[in-house]
């Protein structure tokens, strides 16, 4: 029996459709139809309009041969924080419901112009700044999280109603979703990636990220975007001579049994292939840094949301409304500090890295929670979130 | 005789206003007035709608006294990188000629819920991101440029066209202009206004900032947008027993005569008034931070302006094609060095700063140049535009 189209990853869609076997058109149709069965359920889209979907698909289907992008035949689920020109953009927000910019983010004007579609916007928590979750369910359980503040793109590509998302990331907002969801991950460095034309909440930590169900999907996307190293990866390497760390952090204390389980598995697996594995921590000095993190979290929250607070504080949660009136009272000092501290940690962190091919580290305590008020803890990721690339692996 | 309504500070149209002697109606009449006078000279506005800007101050004027915000009676120019949803944003570029997004940028909202009449848009570079002038002059002498990028931002308030204006500063856009056109520019510390909602060239760099022809103007501003310092102003302070610094920088041989006239006279100023004055300078290890602005400046430009590149790299400025195909031939590992060095030093400028009131600087070579083609040099700039508050003061 043949697979259904929309179990199809992006990759393969662009060669089907390159090659002449299928057009846009009937791809979106068989998205669509998976969509239409499973929303009631995974409840993962903020917007979808299944009639422009579609029309957008016979657009593309009319683009000369000669004429189209890298990005041709794929189609892309997008977090309801980023711009996009022909649909609103809400945040999970009153204060912005049917809100309709008529500008494209600087994402999406890249993802256009390669020859995208924009399939709709994913649910998040409200502007990607709260942990308290939207309507979405895990694909796996619907009784658990997908985890957030990408909860949508996360639990959408699980699900095989998109191939490939785009998320953001300020505390672990890519990289807990793509670990509670069982798909890939990535987050680039900061500032990789243009985030003009999104939400802001934190200006040195948002990040734009990826979600897809392989590598090389995800790599359709970085080489749109332009991602690329000093140095090209070594097309000889092999991960039997391959040197890694494992780095459990200073707050692995919050590990459940499922994170210590695949923990060590990993480790197991990686030391049967002929890889070395080293433990590696980070030094004294630097055990500070996931209340860093909070701090310039919250300072940058109070510059951020001032905007949604002075228009109507009843419209927005109290966290915020904590952040604007400096509930932690952050001092301007202590607040600059925080920032000094965290860019000091940089180098040292890097230096730290810079030894290992990889370095695996957790990116959720355990397994998702079940229900799905709550979004999860980002406690493993807030730490890495400062400039680092993250990428979580599927395992299993 | 009566002095002309658009002569006015804001602080004093506020009050005449809330007293009932002026109405807002007659208040831009005599502002729109102004700048059809002058308008064919200096050229400062991207875009103004006399009918629009009449129809707001009519609205304004309906407001009930008891629901007004503290900006009733301010109108303001904003610089054409900011979106205003009522109005075109074009950033002098012929890409988004015409566009208009139907958004307000964060400050826009905060300026409009607290009263203020946003009047139109002022001309910038290309993007805020070139030295090529757009048509505006320098209302002083339209044989010589206002500076740039907040080109239209400086002159307006210069010529009476306008009180008060927002402007952006990523080298020293807003210092530089303020400079030229003699008025009040104050660029606050990165990221204590939100950004969201205008043009990225350098997430770590670009600042919004203002202008005005008087320092309660400036401060009616920073009320509305919260920036506060820990400590708030002693109001016992005296100049007489003031501790002042000057820092002529490591790029002092670029100073022209009006520069180091001015420089001198500042000192025997402050001196004669019995402030102390002592010579400071930048320690040896941070000689290179013009350097470091420049690469960070150029690599984050490689990230900002991938998407008109894209778009259609034929109607964007060749130093912004310069950035995208990394021309300069920045490595990854330069670029992430340079960040990590400007992050150092910052607490070592702070600490070198904390023991003055007040540290003189220039913002400018010397007077304006002639010609409108090259908005000037920002030498005198790049160096402070990393997370240090400006502020030009006029002179004379």
């Amino acid at each position: 029996m043949p697979v259904e189209l929309y179990r199809l990853s992006a990759t393969d869609v662009i060669v089907r459709i390159r090659d002449g076997q299928l057009s846009m058109e009937d791809y979106v149709k068989s998205l669509l139809a998976r969509i239409k069965e499973r929303d009631p359920v995974v409840r993962g889209w903020a917007y979808i309009n299944p009639d422009q979907v579609l029309l957008e698909a016979r657009k593309l289907d009319q683009v000369p041969k000669e004429n189209r992008g890298p990005l041709h035949g794929v189609a892309i689920a997008v977090k309801d924080v980023i711009y996009t020109k022909d649909m609103p953009t809400q945040f999970n927000s009153p204060i912005y419901q049917g809100d309709a910019p008529q500008v494209d983010a600087a994402s999406i004007v890249v993802l256009r112009k390669a020859g995208a579609l924009i399939l709709g916007k994913t649910a998040t928590t409200e502007f990607a700044a709260t942990t308290r979750g939207p309507e979405t369910t895990n694909p796996h359980d619907s009784s658990r999280t997908p985890g957030g503040s990408s909860s949508g793109s996360g639990a959408v590509v699980a699900d095989f109603q998109a191939p490939i998302s785009l998320g953001t990331q300020t505390g672990g907002s890519v990289i807990r979703p793509a670990s509670f969801n069982g798909v890939y991950g990535f987050k680039p460095t900061w500032n990789s990636i243009s985030r003009e034309g999104q939400k802001v909440f934190s200006l040195i930590l948002d990040t734009i990220g990826f979600y897809a169900r392989n590598v090389p999907d995800l790599n359709l996307l970085a080489d749109v975007f332009a991602l690329e190293d000093d140095q090209p990866p070594d097309p000889d390497y092999a991960i039997q001579k391959g040197k890694f760390a494992i780095c459990r952090t200073m707050v692995w204390q919050q590990a459940g049994p499922g994170l210590t389980k695949v923990m060590d598995k990993a480790v197991e697996l990686l030391r049967s292939s002929g890889a070395t594995v080293e433990e590696i921590e980070f030094p004294e000095h630097l055990q500070d840094l996931p209340e860093w993190h909070s701090i310039v979290f919250n300072s940058d929250g109070r510059t951020a949301f001032l905007p949604e607070y002075r228009f109507d504080k009843s419209q927005i949660a109290d966290q915020l409304i904590g952040h604007v009136e400096n509930h932690g009272k952050i001092s301007r000092t202590t607040q600059l500090k925080a920032f000094d501290d965290i860019a000091s940690a940089r180098p040292v962190v890097d230096a730290m890295l810079s030894e290992y091919d990889a370095v695996l580290t957790p990116s959720v305590p355990d397994e998702a929670p079940e229900g799905i008020d709550s979004t999860g803890s980002a406690a493993f990721n807030k730490i890495w979130t400062v400039h680092h690339p993250c990428n979580t692996l599927r395992y299993g």
